[in-house]
């Protein structure tokens, strides 16, 4: 079984916006055993669309869209599948009821525009859209399999996973492909793959990819084979040779983010957490509580933008920040015991730093970030050096303040420090 | 002129890799007036690229390869190409010579498996590559452009730059493609479509598409045709149209983020601002720092995540809390006075509510959220019911707490209030 996929939008061949769905969906495609066999990008044109359907019928078995399923103008799929499949599209007098009762409960008035999105080609099935009022719609003729989804990036996601997923799973034949997904923060991808290369223990139809972004490196191992038990078993010997020669880098071996094993952590250890940022002015603490449940280890912090708030709400001697710079190891520490006192937390994390573009010194560049950590009175700080724009180096400033938690989380930090 | 874009690779197949080349290429395409038809990616797969080239040279003037060239078995698009335009790879003497002073000059012997990229097809054109050893390869036929670049992206970025985009400059020939992007704030797509569509003033080779996000609508006008007077005017043209009727729910009509926006009008009046967070746990002011400068009128704010931070750190009320609730018009308005008084600053924005997926309750559903604005002394708050998972709940409140400040400071705010 070849599959396809087809995204639509005139933002992805203008260079507007960069095309995640497609490699939401060729991840999940290839997870489940079906090949992919080409990815077509094409604008809001409904003859060129109409095309690439046609052209995806010819030489896939499977053919997924998304992209333009919206209710404005724009939104020329609906258009494109009936001229491509010589249909109508037909009024589907339960899709609005289900539509108007959904924006009821949220005690908003329906924009008649949404209406269109009740009409829907005849004889199509379709995939409920959890949070967005677009269907998916699917069409099964001559022995193809069409689905068109809509392409806000989460609501693709979630009708993928939740409502696709398992019809491709029934087409998928006998072809068993799997992937690990080895998470590692706090180092780059040369000195990953130096330190890891000569260890690995490759066997037959196994893959291993890097995968680097301002988050961390992650590393992708993919097998295939026929055998479900012994592309298994190739998976596991090649993260054990990894585990092995990586050690303490690696944070977690399944899909979880950082700020998740670090609360899990926290909550299992029963301490609180509080944080105090400059340069990243929120962005830790946003972090932090992206996690559902997260009040229960997390009370807040300050964010300590101005000089001012570190010294009269943080309790930052005015003198450390004279003497030292409010970006330093001594005001980083100062901030983290602060950040305790304040939240009345057992834990502070601190970040202060140069994110640029301006504001840099020769002793201390752009890129120069204290974070300091304290606990149960006593603190410390460490100083960092990070590359990229402003953008990267806030984002690598609350990586690697998770990370250092995280490494005093597993190692000595307990309620008898 | 239409263009198109091929990319190759298995990583970008099975969802291994974001495909980040078509984007860069389809912008310098765009910009330089050459409309993108498609975007093809493919595998390592000999016959399907060839099959990828002959369908691009039929429906395309320009066609663009970007991946395949390396030295190793898995590179299969030169042999591709010599399959495609029916020619042989021949050995290319000063090629080699000149990758072999490029690995002297760094003090490093080639290794052998390199002299595999001095073989090239005959009759091409090549681009230089200043930081790889892959060369591109041009061939021009029956009025066609084709070009193959190496798939890394900074290699490709440089030599599409560098070297490519002159000769694209060439091709272009009178087309005039002009863009313009109008953001909007705090309306959804349909409302937005239902509130312009009668007033919209189209002319001839003008389009119009609505991108949605968390975080706003943006409207992108383009406009093409032969004289750039004649497209900027039928932008113009359709820009008043929209303005006229949209009113201030547009930000911007560039590409400045909503943050950048109320970040200048806060300048501009002198005024400060700080923040008081609790289900967006610090995002909100994350965004407002993601501004460079933005230290000039954000002074920071808390994080208050617990009651306890609410009450002892901002001074909420305690009764207000028990009898309102931690989400609740109420409390919202004394955090962003709080907000105002902790950190000094002339204005305080407020954001508490129920990001979910737990804590909803029959009056109070997830999604709700309150946002308290308070300005010399007096405050106010709005409720809002957002849509979506977790972050997109957060990150709608951030992008409505900073739209509700944006309308204030158009409006009357002022040192005078």
């Amino acid at each position: 079984m070849v599959a396809e996929i087809i995204t639509i939008g005139d933002e992805l061949l203008n260079g507007t916006h960069v095309d995640t769905n497609s490699v939401h969906l060729a991840r999940r495609l290839d997870t489940t055993g079906l090949e992919v066999g080409y990815i077509t990008t094409t604008g809001d044109d409904p003859d060129r669309l109409v095309e690439a359907i046609h052209l995806a019928l010819r030489r896939a078995d499977i053919v997924i869209t998304t992209g333009g399923l919206g209710p404005t103008d724009d939104d020329i799929t609906k258009k494109a599948i009936c001229k491509a499949f010589k249909r109508n599209l037909i009024f589907h007098e339960n899709v609005l009821e289900e539509m108007q009762k959904r924006f009821a409960a949220r005690g908003v008035k329906m924009p008649s525009i949404n209406q269109n999105q009740a009409l829907l080609p005849q004889g199509a099935k379709f995939l409920a859209n959890r949070i967005g009022s677009a269907l998916g719609i699917i069409i099964e003729e001559g022995g193809k399999f069409f689905c068109a989804m809509p392409g806000v990036p989460i609501e693709m996601q979630i009708m993928t996973d939740e409502e696709l997923a398992p019809l491709l799973r029934l087409k998928a034949g006998t072809t068993v492909i799997v992937r690990r997904r080895i998470r590692t923060a706090g180092i780059t991808e040369s000195a990953l793959a130096e330190k890891i290369r000569p260890a690995l223990k490759f066997s037959e139809g196994m893959t291993l990819a890097y995968l680097p972004s301002v988050r961390g490196v992650d590393l992708c191992i993919r097998g295939s084979g026929t055998v479900k038990e012994e592309v298994q078993a190739g998976i596991n010997l090649m993260a054990g040779s990894i585990r092995e020669v990586a050690g303490d880098v690696i944070y977690t071996e399944d899909d979880r983010e950082l700020e998740q094993i670090v609360g899990e952590l926290l909550a299992e250890k029963r301490l609180t957490l509080a944080v105090a940022e400059s340069c990243t002015g929120g962005l830790l603490g946003g972090r932090i509580t992206s996690i559902p449940g997260s009040s229960a280890y997390f009370k807040g912090g300050i964010i300590a933008y101005s000089n001012d708030v570190k010294i009269n709400r943080l309790n930052v001697p005015r003198e450390t920040i004279e003497q030292f710079g409010a970006v330093s190891a001594e005001t980083a520490q100062a901030m983290a015991v602060g950040a305790t006192i304040i939240a009345a937390a057992d834990i502070g994390l601190a970040v202060t730093g140069i994110a640029g573009p301006s504001g840099g010194a020769p002793e201390k560049t752009v890129g120069t970030v204290y974070i300091g950590l304290a606990a149960f009175g006593k603190g410390k700080s460490e100083r960092f050096a990070f590359g990229g724009d402003r953008d990267s180096i806030r984002e690598r400033a609350v990586t690697t303040a998770l990370n250092m938690l995280r490494k005093e989380l597993i190692g000595a930090l307990d309620r008898k420090m």
